[in-house]
């Protein structure tokens, strides 16, 4: 059986937006045991002007979220980016998944060639066919921001190795 | 037309490595700009018991060319993994995308329920079908380094950007 749009998409989703709130839970309980505030982790970067922790983890989440959405067509839920601790990044990612699981693979199933178009900027966007969009921009930015998310946890101190990526907690 | 698994393979290796080709010149040449032996981004880390530069970038073309090998059954090259300096690196990548482009993609195709056998330790391995390991293993690993390769010069003051990541030099 050849790989379809819902199965090149939604699993690959779940299985990191699953890992990334499982190096979440790594990086809260590392900040317990060597007793210092959780948030310092939520507002680090990896440079002054990068984004901060939370920032990755919302935009992973939308990263999917988005793509799902523009390819099948149904509408998401629009999240407000509020999250301001540990326990708010662990329920963003959790409506993601909530919703992620909501959507029909016969949604996107088929869609390989519909046309989806993303801002580019304030006032710019970019017109692709589905499987490139979800190939070569949807894909690699989620890995990116969970990568990111991944790398400033691992920069301060928290004991993570890449089956948490990979594999998470099972 | 459904996705395959050339499809879903050799383009988003070739266009993430063009596009790791592409964060390395912009490494070299902000060392260069701002005086300092290029050296020291080769060898930079996020953390002390985290891979350098070099390995990551290695890391990243044999998650390339090991997923294509072990997927279509084609022998790959081995790579010493002495590359020292950018120029090395570079030809590394160059290497990689070389041996891809060589790879027909109908020995990829139709292996969706091939088993594939990876290393996970010196003694372990692990079994899963070909499709499973290409979306949930080659290419999280895969972004994962070439992300990490990105945030080592992004943290060492290399103005990077996300598009530099997602596009390239095109």
């Amino acid at each position: 059986m050849s790989i379809s749009m819902s199965s090149a998409s939604l699993p690959i989703f779940r299985t990191g937006l699953q890992n990334l709130s499982h190096i979440l839970a790594k990086g809260l309980a590392s900040a317990q045991a060597r007793k210092f505030d959780p948030q310092v982790l939520v507002t680090a970067r990896l440079a002054p002007d990068m984004l901060p922790l939370s920032r990755q983890v919302q935009i992973a989440c939308d990263s999917a979220k988005l793509c799902v959405a523009r390819i099948s067509g149904v509408d998401a839920p629009k999240f407000e980016d509020n999250e301001a601790s540990f326990d708010d990044l662990t329920a963003r990612v959790a409506k993601t998944l909530e919703w992620l699981e909501s959507v029909p693979a016969a949604k996107l199933d088929g869609t390989e060639e519909k046309e989806v178009t993303i801002p580019t900027g304030r006032e710019t966007t970019r017109t692709m066919k589905a499987e490139a969009y979800l190939k070569h921009h949807a894909l690699p930015n989620f890995f990116f921001h969970m990568t990111t998310a991944y790398a400033i946890l691992r920069h301060n101190g928290v004991e993570l190795g890449k089956l948490d990526y990979l594999v998470g907690a099972r």
